[in-house]
């Protein structure tokens, strides 16, 4: 059976278990307090080129959203995001569950645009009874998207320069980020992303990592006793070495990127294969994760042999469905699936 | 100066604070446990034809929303609303505060539609992710809506048998209720609204009380301990007679219907002025909120003589404002307001 | 049947009635922002001589302490009271239900002690997994006690030097202040206690009011927003007149005072019927609540003819219980009582 | 330097490791739905010889004790435990931040008094103001305590007998489970606890694991959708195989056993050096924790070589600390430390 059902199938790239081997008898203080977190911390801010960013790792990206989102709001404070946002759908309210209202408004192809963000914040402002609503505090958007699309330089800036105009922080969702950055068809990097971000996250968990998030709060803006908040919300690791070796493992020779780039060449082999095939595709995609429309039959032929995600209905007889590609994933796979085909 | 701003811009219904005075000697029991408490829900239950109701007394709408929603929902769920809705919008997120989403569906004019909303649910319990997202665990209508129109018969008939269906609670908001259930374009009574719902309240503030809100739990659903959950939250009134004493009064000699007809009918001479006048409406509400689109210039020249709400911009050049009658609005302001037109 | 069992047995002091009844017919602003509520705020800043307090009216006290306490603290804070404080046993956990963990020390009579406060708060700091634990953000003490117990000026002064000390506000729950400082047996003024503490409240519920207390942040310390966070916690109502016409009625020719003095004298000549009898007194109170030591079958004889509050076992043939004045307490009701006793 | 300050200090046992190297490239199943945790479930069923228990895999105790108290309690519920409980004091709040109370009764050496236990539910529901207050909802002990102390097996079921009269669940710490169970004063096994505790978890993290601990609802009790409040809290990692592969390896020929008796016995031998020397015990612990009164010089001398943790002061010139040994505990350890005392 073939496996392009996600990018968390796989256990984690050889390097980190090899580590966490090498590693294991030492005697390590524990709650992220460890040599290794402060060493992946300190490399971290060097690939960001950012000095004075503050780092912590957290298990999840659901934690990690939920952790952010709600110790950097105000209680009156909700966060903006696009309909089609994680925390919009995906994440069993957990936002909500924090106390804050993640307010709405349309993606495009998984992508918030600036100037409906800058409508938003301003009809909000200008509301007679906006002190009767819920104050928009933050903006969170994802990169690349759950759709597979990334923002181009030009569209963080001016998504960036909206935040900063209403004065509330950018807030970014790199749970794929890997794969973005690696992407062909992209002009940002990661120093771009910590200047025009106010805090994001650099994802582990599907890039390589067992499990694994690393926040970077990029304007010495982390929450003051964010540990003790992240304790307060059961998301502290007593042994945060668990997390700091692995980023220290990924962040060591360029690893991180070196494996994201394979993701996505063997998803350009995918695209490849499906292209060759005729399929069509419900979106132009630059990273990872591929959205195709099957014939219903077609799927229920090809489910028998792969493994996907179904992802929602295109009509009556047609379903889009994603195939994703990770760093684990072998030219080999894509041969077998082009056969398959 | 004119005052249609608001359905609660005065007082009380003077009969109320005669009993205030009347009774204010009278030694009595805490928290609702008084007598005039229990003979107001005696009333009301009869006023609803429904011998199993069990009737509580908050202090405000939104109070009374929030407590409603979050003790009736587990806390994996949220509750289904129009995008219009009072909880979903003006509520400064008190649902989401409380820890749960808004699940918001198009609203029509401020009506939910049941197609659409069993659309929404079916494909809810469809999608093989469902469980990472909020479950839609009760239905939020509101009657009359925000925008004063009113749900039929049939259309109550049709949302109540999704509900059953899926087994979820359908909740209605009668903030303003006595002026849905005395407009002259209804067929929906009291009785009705406790045979189709779960549980709805019976507003009382905008409707002749100085504060207060019934709410109707209509099949023995109250939640367990449900007075404590209150007392937790901060909405128990020590001197609940102060409630009681309110709804005992409005709910004898049908005070609530026949001051909320009053109400529709300075609503339908309001109408009437502004027909005769030419002033165009922005959608057409049978109750006590009437909204009008007036070219800006306008809209300033009155601002001057009579005081209503700001609702929206509707173009450039025109604004959507509200005028509401209420049951303390007098026919000599409608003709006043006649001239000023 | 005699009542004593509680301050908030009887409706309102006459003159706030029929200030509601005179001022009924007015149109006024919705939420706190009308000319009642202002002329109260600007009162009770001269009454408290503090021309920068910043006021807000509430409907009732676990409200207001919840509200207080939750919008002060921060997500990792908890709030230091006595074990017999109305917040660490009487309000349904409503501090907790809003986040916030209430530390609690030992009571002496209802009163915290200074110098154990002082200890508990160093003793956090020293603590080397401090960092694990609720950090202590806010102390909240009421006066009178719930045992009717008050502090001397010093003992306050010392509360206040400790908490500067550790720059954490100090809030007092003064949800029967009136009786407290219109007792025989205090050296406390309403001015002090601005001075002393950083927020407080002034009860109206028990002292002459259908409801109410109001909020006096003392140092420009209002929270950000705090209207939108009562709201958003249910606690705004729309006609706030309610609130602002019975502070004003209380602030004006001193009537808040001059009721809770007649209080006080009915609570001395009970105090001096029950000496007079032979009664025994749980503990010495200077204020409204007297706590007696009742013989069981003594305790069931009075039953019959009296209402009072059964405090707590004393022994296992005796009963602490509390008889309570008001505002509304006659001296006929004491010469009464004395019959029966 | 001597490390004894944690029982999670070092990563994991080799053989977990080991499982983790043979099973990265398998293709899996996210959320927990893998082989492995489905394997592991069975093995632990087995070993606690309780065919209807549910099993869950979370991260960290913490995580763990907010999960089951939270979803387990209704929200106008509190959770009893004594002073000293872990969730009383050293988790942030994490309960209370949950939105319940943690109602402290006193704890000798740690442990709960089911007397004690009983007097409080009695007083509770006999108090006739008890719905003003928190309602008692479940009983949380943790085994071994946080004095490394155990419950005999009259106690535990004494403590489960007092619960089921009440009707409250019994909710079982076992962050150190198999220290406890392997002890050589113990009466207590596995399947015991099964049978008198509603919940209990199994710890990993600090008994060989890298991270993990499994929760065993024992009466088919597992709150439905536990795993979307899991979600909803951020705890549900997304390469459930990470826990599921721990466990099932720590319950493959009774690992987790067999590394739980050898940091007895390098408990023992840590014990024996201490007594041999003449030290003072601050209590007698049967476990893997050791608490000893220091002479504060000697203390600074000592932490020069060995790393222990502070407890507190014991009084003027000597402080409590522990020691404690873990499943990596080698007994050269113990002989270098006996070099240095």
């Amino acid at each position: 059976m073939l496996s392009f059902e996600s990018d968390y199938i796989k256990g984690a790239h050889k390097k980190i278990l090899e580590r966490l081997m090498e590693t294991n008898d030492e005697a390590l203080p524990g709650y992220g307090n460890d040599c290794y977190c402060e060493s992946a911390r300190e490399k971290i801010k060097e690939a960001c080129a950012c000095k004075e960013a503050e780092i912590f790792f957290l298990a999840g990206g659901t934690q990690t959203n939920m952790l952010v989102i709600s110790t950097m709001l105000r209680p009156y404070e909700g966060v903006v995001a696009a309909t089609t946002g994680h925390v919009s759908v995906h994440e069993a309210g957990a936002i909500e569950h924090s106390g804050h209202k993640v307010l709405e408004i349309p993606g495009h192809e998984g992508k918030m645009d600036a100037g409906e963000l800058e409508q938003y914040l301003k009809r909000y402002w200008e509301d007679s009874s906006h002190e009767h609503m819920v104050f928009p505090g933050m903006v969170y958007i994802s990169h690349p998207t759950e759709y597979g699309t990334l923002y181009t330089k030009a569209e963080l800036e001016a998504l960036s320069k909206v935040c900063r105009d209403y004065k509330i922080p950018l807030y970014l969702d790199g749970a794929r980020l890997g794969y973005g950055l690696m992407s062909q068809d992209t002009d940002v990097t990661l120093p771009m992303i910590a200047k025009y971000c106010d805090v994001f996250y650099i994802g582990g968990t599907k890039v390589g990592a067992l499990c694994g998030e690393a926040v970077v709060f990029t304007r010495q803006n982390m929450p003051a006793h964010f540990m003790t908040m992240v304790k307060q919300k059961g998301g502290l690791l007593a042994k945060g070495r668990l997390l700091g070796i692995q980023f220290d493992t990924l962040f060591t020779d360029d690893l991180y990127f070196r494996i994201s780039r394979q993701a996505i060449e063997t998803a350009e082999q995918l695209k490849e294969v499906f292209r060759e095939k005729g399929y069509r595709f419900y979106l132009d995609s630059p990273t990872n994760q591929q959205f195709i429309i099957l014939d219903n039959k077609e799927m229920e032929r090809l489910q028998k042999e792969v493994r996907f995600d179904i992802w929602e209905p295109y009509d009556g007889t047609h379903t889009v469905v994603r195939f994703a590609t990770s760093y684990a994933t072998r030219p080999e796979e894509i041969a077998k699936l082009r056969e398959l085909l």
